[in-house]
């Protein structure tokens, strides 16, 4: 087992993660700004494969276009140096006030046209840098008022707006994948599509749904207490895993954006092993932050930590995988017992099914030795 | 406003509702059966449409056919000297242990094939009392142990399930539309397709997704803190609204089903008049039951309340559209200021969208009286 | 039934509330600082009674001793000019990041002496303005990481200080009762004394339990998905509703501080009820404030939406007290039947009592017609 | 290490526990009764030191004086015989229908006297069988129309209730402390003293303090997003953990009852080690249940992790204490860097640290490496 990161693992930070400032809103920036080209250098140092970033993270937002291009030439050079890749990028529309109440849903097309042109702008950049993988996280399509917002045309609106950018993608033949990114709450009081799969069932309405992809992020379903392993399976078995954001958080609370697996060991195992045995092979997104009581120096001990434990649980996997106590358990769990699946529906296979005897207290005897297999795994994660 | 309800209204109870015997995971049953019969004639008496049920709620999973054929014939003639409809039916797929690890999704092959078996008979029966809607609550089909159950295989089988029984409908020419229903926990740890918008995502994977649609219930999505307003509208917006339970919960806790409205007063206004505006003609279903505390005389207390409070809140949605004071402030909200919308995609408007200037200033110094119209919201639900 | 507010009504609202400025985790401020002469004026005219303050609410915390007092001297001649009034006072030990890990309970020594140095000094500016209550929350005395914080060792130096600054009041002749305010979480992953009783349980153990006392708050309750109203009856019960802040929030997320009763229209309820009916006299203070889409316009909206719905959910308290179809419920409710309670502990009592024979199920059968009540409660609210 | 149970580890489990049979809202039972007498034999077996009892475990709520004596005198056989003990015992006040609106604070005084008789009934039982501890779980002591319920009055009957055993304890010379179990909600919609804390706070105002503490539950404070190891340092501290019942759950949903430690592994360790170090020495009590699919021989697997999770973390907690560079951390951290806390209140003292000049950004700059820490107790849970 090793436990240090390489490029080949595909770790990837935003620069708006190592380069949180731990402001929070009962309190001030505990650490100063975090420059975008060291950031680079440090991550890379780290073992990290790549970084993302908002636009904002990398171009402030009334830069001029010459301060834009010397910003970006730096950047570029920090990539170049070091080796590390841009795969994904994305756009900031709700820093600014003037997204108070959305972009994409907002009720004045203005702001809607704005949020339009500056996704456009961004993409350009992104894709200049490299990225494939375009995110959408709508954190300011919500509301607290629902007599304010219709959510029918909250929804209308998205996707027009998704539509067009779509168009725009193709018509300047950038290879660009969008992955859509869900939140219950927080900064809004309901965020519109609340969930992974609140985006899974609105992708098929797009005028390119081949495009479209979901970004799942632990601590966004983790809020609702939902689980994520389940939502990611379910991703992944519509096709639709584009990209992947890693964190830990506590359930029915704010956001948090912990260290990965530093609360939910449990849970994150079985999402690495999902994604180590799924074939996917986008990035392992780190979006967290370091506590708000570090330094810098504690903010590089939490980026090698979320890449650590991540090393730590995809060897458990593999442990798993080999483990015969686990694996005779589950053979016996999923044993048919020579009697194959009904099969696709026919007339006369319906007809025999209606008229088959079966005896409940048989069936229901069977042995299912969840607490057996569940010891092993807590034994394997604790490793004893 | 009349606050007596009429068939009209489209008000249907569960069987298993008024009939809840008040069992708890801490206390023995504290109410007698109902007789199916009585709970006809009294709901009818009370002015509910129709009457829903499990298989089971009707005709005991061991009953005979002579015993079957006796309790159908009775329940037919309540039904017809009442005028009582039966919108909906439904399968029991979890109360007996031979479901005790799913149906659909179970890992054995005869389990899944009994839970078939049960399905076609229950819609038959379903078809025979009128049913045009059938529910699909996959209560067991989930999991406390993720290392025992693939959910990719679970969402297989379970599609597996859905589109056999598809076929079945149509072989036989039911005039049937499936609704499946979500719920993320409860009784399982963890239930597969945890939220109505995971329905959505799965059924246009379907063979016949035409149809089948979504049951939303308010408590399920609540016990995850969801706001059911946008839930719902996203339902809508799909075209696959074609159900729907009504009752009442506290988030993040144990399924409580209570009387409609009897908490969640402000939501479930948004929730009447989504319905009620958006041309929904389907039931109004009351899935929850009277408090443990209630002898038969507060079952029926309970059920006039969920009709008496929807038609309150009914009501409180027409004099919403008649308030001048909110109407005067959506229409500012709303206002467009002149403006159009972008429009979808050409190559022409993204470039002269890109060069547009944009006065953020004066953009986010638009007015969004939200509190005001809440605060008239709130007046009017308050009845002030 | 007026709902016009009056000082009689006893309503304040801190300066950090109307002045809050809507900058959130993921966005920056949206109104410009507002002015707190300002505040008391506007305050003042909405009726209000007093303005309550953290020490930097009013004093930047690096102003000299020429700027404090000037500020000062203007506040004073805005409360002298306008006859609010500075009920409670608190401190600030939270924004700045030398509390970033807490201020009472930090390891740092002589960052919990400058905690109470700020505090002492806070108290003096608290009383000179006339404040009778001191509130202390304690929103950074938490841990992310329990590995490195003690929590028992937390306890007692929390104790230190309470005892420590209850000393300087005592000393000082300040007539001043401290309030205790909890909260589960945020900022800190979790704060120590999480719920209203955690500290009802630590006033006992302190040196002077008398002036000590609790400030629930309902967003932070609801928060952990608790009964406030539950939770204000022990504190009453207990002698300790020193104060209290009104405000809403939806369970299981991010701290909101709502407009007070803007979503829990019936918890709030029979909260005003408690209040009003159990001879509490203190300040109606509500610490929420305008949602982030607001201008300062609506920030006065929110404040009179405030005291308007306590003053509407009072009048309704008073009609339920005088309903007589409610009060014929709770008499047959509560009917004792004839049966006096056992009364306190004797030999005699036990010995006969234990001998005594019970019909259960006569005892099971009395009628608790609680869904009737409940729904008598649902039309009054709804004002049907 | 070993991970072999002996009766010194104090381990214990409720009747109720193994012999959980399966029964959820949802489904009938999955597992024959269990004959307590063969759970005295499989508990010893397996390692346990004892096993405690609610009256209705062991003897049927309507069993006859004879039947009750042949049942209590078989059950002593097998304690005997296994050498196993009775640590604690408990009131059943929730299964019979009778109870259904609570027990000591029900509105019936006739139902508060019988809950008072057979709590003093099952208090000789407990005896009788050799319990030191007497456990107070109210689970029907709530409400969910509060309306109806006067929670001022429900924390005076529950008083009476205590101060009535009190007396009957001391009078009958019994060697017997209370332990009160709080709960938030399930099975009633939310129940008095939802918290520990609750408890801490209600007991000083018992006529008997001394003989009452808590019985903290990891499922119940979980179930509201409580950290657990905070709730119980706070219970140590006041002196007052008389018991504890071990479990798992997720947080904000359905009481669930997990094996111990099979979800919540970081948080379990801690409180293990708090346990472990506070010079708490009574028993280690599991309140839980294997997984409803479970057969018998799965519920003796569910037994054995228990055991085995907590003997892991047990040495886990060793591990931390001399684990070089996690103490190292940890001496960092609490430096106090030469500088003595401030001591109790002085007039000088208050005078002295007034005029202390503090500089905040000296203090603010301290290290605080919480993300190294917290990585090494990752990696020691995760054994590398």
């Amino acid at each position: 087992m090793t436990l240090t990161p390489s490029p080949a693992d595909k770790f990837t930070f935003g620069l708006w993660t190592v380069g949180n400032r731990g402001r929070d809103p009962f309190g001030e920036f505990v650490r100063p700004p975090l420059d975008p080209v060291k950031a680079v250098h440090k991550l890379a140092a780290a073992g990290a494969w790549g970084v993302n970033f908002h636009d904002n993270d990398l171009v402030p937002i009334d830069a001029t276009a010459a301060e834009r291009d010397q910003i970006v030439h730096a950047f570029k050079a920090a990539l170049a140096s070091t080796g590390m890749t841009v795969p994904m990028a994305t756009t900031n529309l709700f820093t600014d006030p003037v997204f108070k109440d959305g972009a994409f849903t907002a009720h004045d097309p203005q702001v809607r046209a704005y949020a339009l042109q500056k996704t456009m702008r961004a993409m350009d950049l992104g894709v200049e840098l490299g990225a494939r993988t375009y995110v959408f996280w709508g954190g300011r399509e919500g509301a607290e008022v629902d007599a304010a917002k219709d959510p029918l045309e909250a929804i209308k609106r998205f996707r027009d707006a998704i539509n067009f950018l779509c168009g725009y993608a193709r018509d300047q033949k950038y290879e660009l994948r969008f992955a859509l990114e869900a939140k219950p709450n927080e900064p809004r009081g309901d965020i519109y599509f609340a969930t992974t799969a609140s985006y899974l069932a609105f992708i098929p309405t797009l005028d390119y749904p081949d495009m479209v992809g979901v970004n799942p992020e632990f601590a966004h379903e983790q809020m609702a207490g939902l689980n994520f392993f389940h939502v990611v399976a379910q991703a992944i078995e519509a096709g639709k895993l584009f990209h992947i954001d890693l964190n830990d958080q506590k359930p029915g609370r704010f956001d948090q954006d912990l260290r990965f697996a530093s609360e939910s060991i449990k849970p994150l195992f079985f999402l690495v092993k999902l994604l180590e045995e799924s074939g996917y092979d986008g990035p392992r997104h780190f979006d967290a932050h370091a506590y708000r009581t570090e330094n810098e120096e504690g903010v590089w001990d939490f980026a090698r930590g979320c890449m650590r434990t991540y090393l730590i649980l995809k060897d458990k996997a593999r442990q798993f995988c080999k483990h015969a106590g686990i694996q005779a358990l589950l053979a016996e769990i999923r044993d048919q017992g020579g009697v194959a699946p009904i099969g696709p529906y026919t007339p006369q296979r319906a007809s025999e099914l209606k008229a088959r005897a079966f005896d409940r207290q048989t069936l229901t005897a069977r042995r299912l030795p969840y607490e057996r297999i569940d010891q092993l795994v807590v034994d394997l994660l604790l490793g004893v």
